[in-house]
């Protein structure tokens, strides 16, 4: 039976407008503000926000609950929305300082990232200046922080993949955001040029995956923060993946159930390949859940014990993200497939869960081809590729 | 080996043109004036244009081949052009009269239509008079003519499936095409109000196919009016999807080749998950080529006899091509699936090929579901299902 | 976390033994005896005795476990064993009497069954005369008693689908199995000739769903049987499919980590296509095992609360486990159609996995055809269709 | 339309009694004497024997249409018959001196094989001395030559991979077969001792392949000898895919026709499900057979103007066949899967399709995935992979 979760009941009072806004948010090509005042008067902002601040650490299975709920109302907010949630995961693994400049004044206040190593850097005394058009910053126009990547020249002379966080003042948003879906999560460019960063603003990637970086032992009790940041970081993947398809099983039901066939009149709904198509989705569908939520209490389990997992184990848990993404996909095919053109229309619901729900799978990080070799090295007890990541 | 193809020659004239035209098409939500100009030029719509007026009267294979190039170059300028095209091959059906009003004076001219049998009419004087608004009447804002349907009332208390065919002073053309795919196609309504329609235009479905209807005959030295109208009406859609899947082999390979991974810079085009999906799609896409060449055939072979198909014969033709529109679909998917989130942008091309191959399958016609049932009744001889059309 | 599951440890230390039996239960066409004795020394037919009689009455969720472990070793006896085992959840809702004919002197007695409703009989005093042959009772060779399946005119004018309860000095094992696969299972026809059945050991299938037998509440502590016998009847199949994948992972793994290609020497192990399906079978079978834990976890709520689910809530759970056998097919396929013809010897592991996988899926009640439509009438809203069971 | 093919006409008359022989054959572990007896005696062994020693040289699509209706009888049968003869296709590439050994006394003599290159030999006066445990030899027992691999030093350094051919009296088959499919093939090991083979009785594969072989240019008129053995050795492979599967769609149509359902009583053979299966394999057989039958006579076209083909043409060619053979297998297991339980019995002729379909897809030559990276590679202009092959 599922832990009982007042943060998902609070964020169902506002779905209903959120949804009524989808069309919006794609015309927009951005959040509208409305969601997003209408998500931090719930709370969801707060969902990995460290108590300190008065934020609510919630469990990882109670956050993606929430996650896929948002996303069936609409998953352009969801994508924007709920990395500004978890990086506020990955921000309580800097240092207090860092925190206390970005939460204490504001604890509202939340990042927008754009992590892919591709910043350009120059050392200077206390820090860094860092130029680049850091790209897929989903979000941004709502964030008042930025994280972004680059890759640090160390001592060893190797590099060190290391995120800078960056105000909102010391860079601007390119409107070049025009895509197919995800219309509204807004992912543009960040121009940033020469901004100066202190080095209690940078952290190196895989400090923060085994518990060195220099917020580690902030917050003792915490029953998130002893766990790396790239699976809660990306847990709203899978989420996303889940909920549009949960929210198409009911689009389908509703449309089908009153359609006729153009040129017959037939029923629809209670032809044999509409049932079918139903069920076979709905059973992927809920296969798709038992796996996430059994995978997301594990993570949950981990950071409780203060345990963080072997590469072994980080590679099931991402790639178990990115084959619910898979499934979740599938289910929604086998669907939109069979809802015929009408409602191919710009104003149906449906074609934009389809939108949706491809792109979920279009992500680096649950790109299935990679995470398949990933998983199949690890399980043949092959060394990692540095290729695949 | 495959027959010499004129028109196709000069069709690759002007295709690069025409893919020059692709975003505008979909800006537009028609075709572009000039691509019409274009195929004008070159005489595609000629190309069951009977003889008797300056057509060319090609064969079914050479057709197809030419829109499922077309359709690799701009899949919308494809959809509206060849139902412009497969038209007259049905208008070559009706009465002499009818086609001196049509072709008579202007021999380019073309017809737009909507046949689902909604049109509403009352019985008058010498013919009909039309009322309707006639929905997904693709590349009407370039059609001289409209075919539209109904349902007449016969004397044995019965109704035949007819259709009239109405000229564009008649009507007006609705702007309510705004569709997630085959933007460019045009398929808009026909808005038409007391239009009449004089006997010599209206003919019913069912002597169409069997070759009873006013203009059986008329070309005696003809090679493809010999043949129920609908196959040729619909064979565009199977050339369409196969015209998108091979463009869909060629721009997967273009980006593949030089793509690198964000993270890693590792190279994809090499990677072995890209070559083994460029592999079995290209197969696929082969083997619905194959497919359709030789359904194609057989419908050229059947005319040239003067055979007519038996209904068994009727169901593997429609059902064949609805077949391959879904495995041409499947191999798109498996392209697109694998490209990243670079190529969802709205100005890349892969994203447009993923958006109108999906389309392909949406059409009443070639629902496989519907035909699935059609089939795998014939062929265990069960009674046709009339609500299955 | 997982339960403690004790029986599942003393399982364990007898299933190496069952393994190495696999071939001679193939030869024999039933259970080998020590397989048996094996099974009844560690106690797995007491997984569903009343504690009344010495069972153990443990949880669904541990005894599925159970029949998952035991299907790896050789799921021909898992096929056998499981019916043995679950059959005693539903004797235990017959009669306070007929149980003690069974378990009173022998508490290790278990029966076979036939329940498709093809017996014939005859009103007599005090009970009926049965005949028939009643196929397909796996497991036959090793009960003492038989559940065979017959429809009985009701004083309403309709028929009752009842079971009746038959010891093994009333009829004969015909030697009829010689398949495919599940060769071990001995599933063998009864051969029953004017065996007498008394009142006390004949109930309505329908009763027995709704907690109205003759045995409802004989057990007031107990956490299982207030549930309908037909899940738990069924259970095995799901955990039997799961347990095969399960074992296929590591038969996989096994050979694929020394494999090398015949007429290159190249290794197969460290080869990209094998890496990725290790890698999605073992995805799917996750998620299929999730989806079944959170399944048959539901089953045991219901038991302990006493609850009785719902038409729907039926539909959901016999048809979940139908999708789980399924998925769990495709992941054994997507292994064995990659491991080349060395592996189609007989005395190899890996067809006989592929061989009772499939088969696992082949029983009327895991038929995902008819399933799909039961489930997708249930969320539709429609009524039964009552050619569908 | 078709060519005439007057081999099949003849072939047609002896099916019923092949098929009759089948579970024979499954017993025997080999072809039933009967079976050889009935094939030559319609003469299909001589399909690629020289017209010098009274063969047809027929066309290869002419013998895969042979080869594919006799997989529908027996796919056993066809498995080790169609290399016999597809091996005198090879013979004919060899000296005339040893085609004059073979044929010269017995123009009815074939030769199985054994062609991975696992031999070991001494070089000698005027030939070598070979041994080795040559296994996969289908159809040896009722050959009287065997084709054996071997890789021997050139002097370059370098191996030559090579075929020598050694008669019946030289080495002694090993009753060693014993698989769960194509049980009738008898696929062999051939013991081979100290044979020593002349020099006239070995070839290069590499010249076979380009036309460089001893035999090349001795039958000038010939048009199918002027072409690299590999296609012909191996189109067996994909016209018993489609055979089997061409097969199976008769036997489901037979099977679901009168079959009802165990518990209700209901008909399949009405039920949309089974309508559904059955139409979508057929569509998938029926692209199948398109497929092979360009690509097929492509190969005759080649052989007839005397062109060799290219690498990119042989990489299709090949991996062409294996992708039918792959749709093939899907088309059956779509169709038995839902045939139900009683279908499974080893006396039924859909499990021994179902089987022998699988097997087909096991033969290295038709491995998808590494057919899948070889078309990969070449379509992306990379170099071959020499582990591929």
């Amino acid at each position: 039976m599922k832990r009982a979760n007042p943060l998902l009941n609070d964020l169902q009072s506002v779905l209903p407008q959120i949804a009524a806004n989808a069309s919006k948010a794609e015309e927009l090509k951005k959040v509208p503000q409305e969601n997003i005042d209408l998500l931090k008067s719930v709370g969801l902002h707060k969902a990995f926000l460290p108590k300190a601040y008065g934020g609510y650490e919630i469990s990882l299975p109670e956050f993606c609950d929430c996650i896929a709920a948002l996303a069936g109302a609409c998953c352009s907010t969801a994508w924007a929305f709920s990395l500004l949630c978890t990086h506020n995961h990955q921000l309580a693994m800097f240092s207090k300082q860092m925190q206390d400049d970005i939460w204490g004044e504001n604890p509202d206040a939340t990042a927008s990232s754009s992590i892919a190593p591709f910043g350009r850097y120059e050392e200077t005394e206390g820090g860094i200046i860092f130029n680049g058009d850091m790209k897929w910053s989903s979000g941004c126009d709502h964030a008042e922080w930025a994280i972004v990547g680059f890759l640090r020249d160390n001592p060893e002379g190797a590099k060190d993949y290391c995120f800078a966080v960056i105000p909102r003042s010391d860079y601007t948003i390119l409107e070049d955001w025009d895509a197919m879906a995800m219309k509204g999560s807004g992912t543009k460019t960040l121009a940033i040029k020469d901004a100066f960063v202190p080095e209690h603003r940078i952290q190196k990637a895989k400090d923060m995956m085994e518990g060195k970086s220099a917020g580690y032992g902030l917050y003792p009790d915490s029953k998130i923060f002893y766990a790396p940041y790239r699976p809660y970081f990306a847990s709203g993947f899978a989420a996303m993946g889940l909920g549009v398809a949960e929210r198409m099983l009911k689009v389908f039901k509703e449309i089908t159930e009153t359609r006729v066939r153009a040129y017959t009149g037939a029923k629809v709904g209670a032809a044999t390949p509409a049932l079918m198509r139903l069920a076979e989705s709905t059973h992927q569908v809920m296969a798709a859940r038992a796996f996430m939520e059994k995978t997301w209490e594990e993570h949950a389990a981990f950071a409780e014990a203060k345990r963080y997992p072997t590469r072994e184990e980080l590679a099931y848990w991402r790639t178990n993200q990115a084959y619910s993404v898979k499934i979740c996909i599938e289910a929604v095919d086998r669907l939109f497939n069979a809802l015929g053109a009408n409602q191919w229309y710009l104003d149906k619901e449906a074609q934009r869960l389809f939108r949706d729900s491809h792109m979920t799978g279009a992500h680096a990080y649950t790109d299935y081809d990679v995470c398949a070799q990933i998983l199949g090295r690890e399980i043949m007890g092959l060394e990692p590729d540095p290729t695949l990541l």
